[in-house]
C-alpha cells in the first residue's frame, strides 16, 4: 500500500446557497421548519424563491463546503458531486477548483438542473434550509474514479446525500473502495431527517466497522442511538467507532477515541451572522488537525476556530485566511 | 397632465456580479486597469472566471443597483433591462422584483446569455470590473413601455448602456417620452471610457436642455468638459443643467442647482470593504431626497449615508434598512 497523495476525498451535494436575510415573521408564514433542512421539488422550490427577499449565491453544500475549508488549511482535497450542464453547475464547478479543490465529475445534460438551496437567515443567524437536489442527487455509482478514492487518506461521506437511490450506490462503492485500500472513512449525519429515513443503514455500518470517523451534532446523536441524554448516547455510540465527534452548538465539542474523551467550548463570536456551514466547517478544522496528526483535543479546537469564522459572515464557504487564523488563535 | 404613480423608471444594464476578493498581485498580473470598468468578451470572460478565486453572486448593473436603494429607501421604481432566458436572468430578475421594484421586459431568448461583471476586490475595497454585456446589449427600443415612462416622475438612465446600439436608440426614445409627458431626465455619465466614445452625445443632449438631473464623478466631470481643475469643471458645466451632482470619493459631493452649490462630506465608514456599488447608491439617496422635495444639502447627505452603507460590505445592493438608517443619521 503506498501513502496517499490526497488528505480528503469527499462525496457530496453539489449545490448553490441561494441566502437571503428575513424575518423570523417569514419563517412563521411560509411554515417552514427553523433551523431545519427540507427536501423540496420543482414547484416549492418555485413558490419558496418567489417568497424570499433579494438574495446572494454562494456555493454550498455540506462535504463541498467542508473540503473548501480543508483545502483553505492547505490540505489536499478531491471533491466527487453532480452538477448540471447549466450556469449554476458553472459556478459550483468554478468555486470548488478555485479554491484548489480538484473536480472532475462531468456535468449531467439536460434536466433537472443543478442543487439549490434557498436558505433563509433570520436576524439570530440561524439558517433555515429547502433544498432542491437537481441534478445532485444522480450520481451514478458507475462513474466514481475508485483509483482517486484508494489515493485519499480520508474518504468523507455527507449524509444527506444517503436519501437518494443513486448517490447511496456510489457511496456504498466508495467506502469498499477506501477500506480495500486501507484508507479512513469519515462520515457525518447530517441531520435528524436522514437518520429518520436511514437510521438502520448507519448503524449496520457502524456496527460492521466501516465508519472510522463520525461526526454528529447532538440532535443527531439522540436520533441515532435513540438516547435523548447526551452522556448516555456518548457512551452508547463511542465504543463503536474509533473516533466520534459531536457539536454542541454555543456548548463547543466533544471528541471520543478509544475510550479517550476531549471536550472544547466553542469558539467566541462578536455577532452571529449567519450559522450555514458550522457543522461544515469543524469538520473541517477537526480533519485537518486528525490528518496532520494533531491530538483530539487540538483538532476539536481547530474545528471550533473554523465554525466560528463562518458563522461571522455569509455563506458557508471561508473568507477570512484560516491558515493565519489558525497561527494567530493557536500559535 | 396627471401626477405619476411612479418615482423613479430607469433603464440600464441587467447584469448578475461575480464578485472575489483578490490581491493587488493579480491586478497587475492579469493586466487590468485598477478600479476601471472594462467590457469583455466571452474568451475574456472565460480566462478571467478562470483566474478568479472563489466567488460570490449577486445581482448589479448601475441603474438597477440605484433603484434597489430607492426602493428599499420607500421610493416607487420601475426597471427596464435585458436579460436572457437563463438562471442568471432569473436570479436578477428575481432580485429586483423582490426588492419591490416593477419589471416587466420580457427575457430574451437563445444566446449571448444574461450579463454578468467579474469584479475583483483588492484588500483595500476597491473594485476592477470586467463586464461580459451578453443579452444586455439587446435590448430593443421597440419593446419600450412608453406609457410606464410617462409615468414615472424621473426617467433615469445608465451612461454605459449608452455603448451598445440597440439600448442607446431605446433611451433616446425613453428621453422623448419622458419629456414629452414633462418628466424630469436623470443622468449618469456612468465612466470616462463611455465618455470618451460618446462625449459628444452626452454634451448635445446637454446643451439641448435634455438632462434634468446629470450624475458624475470627478473624473467624468474632468473628461465631459476637458478641464482638470474641479472647480473649473463644475463652472463649465453646472449652468447646462437645472442639478448637476458630482461625487469625488473620499472628498464628499457637490451638487448645483440654479447657480447655488451645497456640499457634504464622505460619510466616515469603520472599513471599506468592497466600494462597488458606491457611485450608484450615492445616486439612490440624492435621487430619493430630490423626488422627496428635499433640499440639494439634504439631498447629498441621503447619498452619503447610502454610499457609506453600500462600500461597508460585499455587493452593490443595500443589506441594511435604509430607512432606518436615515431616520438614525438625519434624525
Amino acid at each position: 500500500m503506498s501513502a496517499p497523495t490526497t488528505d480528503v476525498i469527499a462525496i457530496g451535494n453539489a449545490i448553490v446557497d441561494v441566502m437571503s436575510p428575513c424575518e423570523d415573521a417569514l419563517i412563521e408564514k411560509l411554515g417552514m421548519t427553523r433551523g431545519g433542512m427540507t427536501l423540496i421539488d420543482t414547484d416549492q422550490a418555485h413558490a419558496l424563491y418567489e417568497a424570499m427577499g433579494p438574495a446572494r449565491e454562494i456555493s454550498g453544500g455540506s462535504a463541498a463546503n467542508t473540503l473548501a475549508g480543508l483545502a483553505a488549511l492547505g490540505a489536499k482535497c478531491a471533491f466527487i458531486g453532480q452538477v448540471a450542464d447549466d450556469q449554476l453547475g458553472e459556478v459550483f464547478a468554478h468555486d470548488i477548483r478555485a479554491g484548489g479543490i480538484s473536480f472532475a465529475t462531468p456535468a449531467r445534460a439536460g434536466d433537472p438542473p443543478t442543487a439549490r438551496c434557498l436558505i433563509f437567515v433570520t436576524p439570530d443567524g440561524q439558517r433555515t434550509m429547502n433544498t432542491f437536489l437537481g441534478a445532485s442527487q444522480f450520481l451514478p455509482a458507475a462513474q466514481l474514479d475508485e483509483a482517486a478514492i484508494a489515493d485519499a487518506a480520508v474518504l468523507y461521506l455527507e449524509g444527506y446525500l444517503w436519501d437518494p437511490e443513486e448517490p447511496r450506490a456510489a457511496m456504498r462503492r466508495a467506502i469498499a473502495a477506501a477500506r480495500g485500500a486501507g484508507r479512513k472513512v469519515a462520515f457525518t449525519l447530517s441531520d435528524a431527517f436522514v437518520i429518520a429515513r436511514h437510521g438502520d443503514d448507519f448503524r449496520a455500518l457502524i456496527d460492521a466497522g466501516e465508519i472510522d470517523i463520525l461526526f454528529a451534532n447532538h440532535v443527531e446523536l439522540a436520533a441515532l442511538t435513540g438516547l435523548d441524554d447526551f452522556d448516555a448516547g456518548l457512551a452508547a455510540l463511542s465504543p463503536k467507532v474509533p473516533t466520534l465527534v459531536v457539536t454542541r452548538s454555543e456548548q463547543g465539542a466533544v471528541a471520543v477515541s478509544g475510550g479517550l474523551r476531549s471536550e472544547v467550548p466553542a469558539e467566541p463570536v462578536a455577532k452571529v451572522i449567519d450559522t450555514t456551514g458550522a457543522g461544515d466547517l469543524f469538520a473541517a478544522g477537526f480533519l485537518f488537525g486528525h490528518v496532520r496528526g494533531r491530538s483530539d483535543a487540538e483538532s476539536l479546537r481547530m474545528g471550533a476556530i473554523a465554525a466560528a469564522e463562518i458563522i461571522s459572515h455569509y455563506g458557508a464557504r471561508p473568507e477570512a485566511d484560516l491558515q493565519a487564523l489558525m497561527v494567530q488563535k493557536l500559535g
